[in-house]
């Protein structure tokens, strides 16, 4: 689908659902929604799928996989091939996000979006795959100029809602997305200063793990490709094609998905909240399907997750990504859910409210 | 077993272990301890078990409930019939409790460890049960005496300690605590105060939803408790038999329970809490074996978290207590322990390490 006939499909949730879930929160046997977050999970929840009884059971994450020109520019820790390194150890079912979404259980799906090694598309244990969409091998480096044309923004984009609409279609409730790529914390930082206006040094953290050396190389390199490709923050495209990278688009094509489809999308970290942001420069109506996994140790997270209005699930010091944050945040959703659907009123159990 | 031969029986965890997954962590990949406290909790987990391959797979929810002589004083918003109701909504499986326990894969065991009520010990949807344990039919007014005899507050905890050793005796790798007394919120503070040194005022929430007036009353009867009981801050039993309740004793006896048999516990909110202070009084070493579920609304809370040298791992608002925090948790625990067993090495992996 065109990404103009993805725009003009979405629409917000109406908010008359999540007024029935408030009145029924009311009634459970419990203080005044004394389950907090929970409560809010739940109801929103509601919103998104239109039903009183959410059960999002079927669950899978999407790691998004992407090589970024400016890895050579000395903004990570790891040298460039362990970008194809980590997609191999997700397919051996190996690495981080294997182990947590096996617990959360959730489906692993891995999308060559951009990757410099050419991989071939492959089988997963368990019931998930490796999917090849290569935009190009690698993004050029947006210091120099734009990382990408428009017209392969335009192409990642299209490619993560093709991806997570076939998902939804086989029957997936619940998507939650993550990233693999060298020195993608750099892109992300930069989308997340052109969009946020907040400044590249209040946007840049360690990554995985870079000295002060190299913390100074992202700002500076930041700077420079803001200042070479006047990105403009009004057009998600154009933010994307400048500074961003292929699974960078590939996530914001995610979550056009989940807001197209009306299904519920956990956000990982600081990578896919820059994807986030990309789609809600296209379509600020995805806030009402976005739930944000957790608050990662990157510094500039929170000011993302602020412009979007979302308040993490989790805070546990996880700055991994490949989607390991939101998958974990799944089982906080799920528990939501359930007790939603599960916990009976006052009237149902027959006990006394309130003196 | 008799408290004494109890606390005898527990010791440290021997750091050994912990070095040793501190070394297996450093393995993994990943960017160093890039999943931040899913190490700590693994870590942890591998010193309480004396292994590097934690698994607690089997998990139950012990809730203990009590009614509160000092209910009757207006210190909750809700009649003090609801103890009993609610142990009943437990048995019908209708609890907030029963939907966060199944979706973390834990039975529910419910003990009367002390409710006005007089029901029958039952079996539960599920594998848990009720297990009737009453010391007896309430405690008393602690701000007119003591609310207990020394004696009763010894077989309280002794109480504790056998329902959570014939668990872990049937297969239980982690127990977590949970409560349900109406008004134990106020023997909580009380208790907070004595042990951490805390003023009343500091210590003191709305509970259920009290009101101005009803959040006065409660401190300044936890003030009278303390003047005319005087609980020495250093005597445990003391101060569980002055200000405690039988509940509270009971989880205190299910922690020390963890530390004997060398299990981890997952603490609930302000009243597990409680618990956890009162047995950390008999025997410090009981802090190895513990974590800290979730972070209570209650405002005294973090002080007996600080107290304690815990740090929650979730923070989501709640405030029910049944032991919905601790239960919500473990699938964060077991999330970590997961992770830690099976992510390969960067050898196992074959991906190069940082440059």
């Amino acid at each position: 689908m065109k990404l103009k006939d993805i725009l003009n499909g979405i629409t917000g949730t109406d908010p008359i659902w999540v007024d029935k879930a408030r009145a029924r929160t009311e009634q459970l046997v419990m203080p005044p929604r004394a389950l907090g977050r929970l409560h809010d999970i739940s109801e929103k929840l509601c919103g998104i799928l239109e039903t009183l009884e959410p059960a999002p059971v079927a669950k899978a994450v999407v790691v998004m996989a992407g090589d970024h020109g400016i890895a050579g520019g000395g903004v990570s820790a790891y040298p460039q091939e362990v970008t194809g390194a980590m997609v191999q150890t997700f397919l051996a079912d190996g690495a981080g996000i294997n182990a947590i979404a096996k617990q959360a259980g959730a489906d692993v799906w891995v999308v060559d979006m951009g990757i410099i090694p050419q991989l071939d598309a492959a089988a997963m244990p368990g019931a998930g795959g490796f999917l090849v969409k290569k935009i190009a091998r690698g993004t050029k480096n947006f210091a120099e100029g734009p990382a990408m044309t428009r017209r392969e923004a335009q192409r990642a984009i299209e490619t993560g809602f093709q991806v997570a609409s076939d998902l939804f279609r086989s029957g997936a409730d619940i998507l939650g997305t993550g990233d693999m790529g060298i020195g993608n914390t750099t892109p992300s930082a930069a989308i997340g200063a052109v969009v946020t206006g907040a400044s590249p040094a209040d946007m840049v953290g360690r990554g995985t793990g870079v000295d002060d050396d190299g913390l100074q190389r992202k700002i500076a390199l930041i700077q420079k490709g803001i200042d070479v490709n006047r990105p403009q923050q009004s057009d998600g495209l154009d933010v994307l094609s400048k500074v961003g990278g292929f699974e960078i688009g590939g996530i914001a094509g995610l979550v056009l998905a989940a807001a197209y489809h009306r299904r519920p999308v956990v956000i990982d970290g600081f990578i896919s909240t820059a994807g986030a942001l990309i789609a809600d420069c296209l379509c600020a109506r995805v806030r009402d399907y976005m739930f944000a996994g957790h608050r990662s140790e990157e510094p500039g997270h929170m000011r993302m997750l602020q412009h979007l209005n979302l308040e993490p699930i989790l805070d546990l010091g996880m700055r991994l990504g490949e989607g390991t944050g939101g998958a974990l945040a799944m089982g906080v959703i799920e528990a939501a859910a359930r007790m939603f659907r599960e916990v009976m009123t006052f009237e149902q159990a027959g006990v006394p409210g309130k003196e």
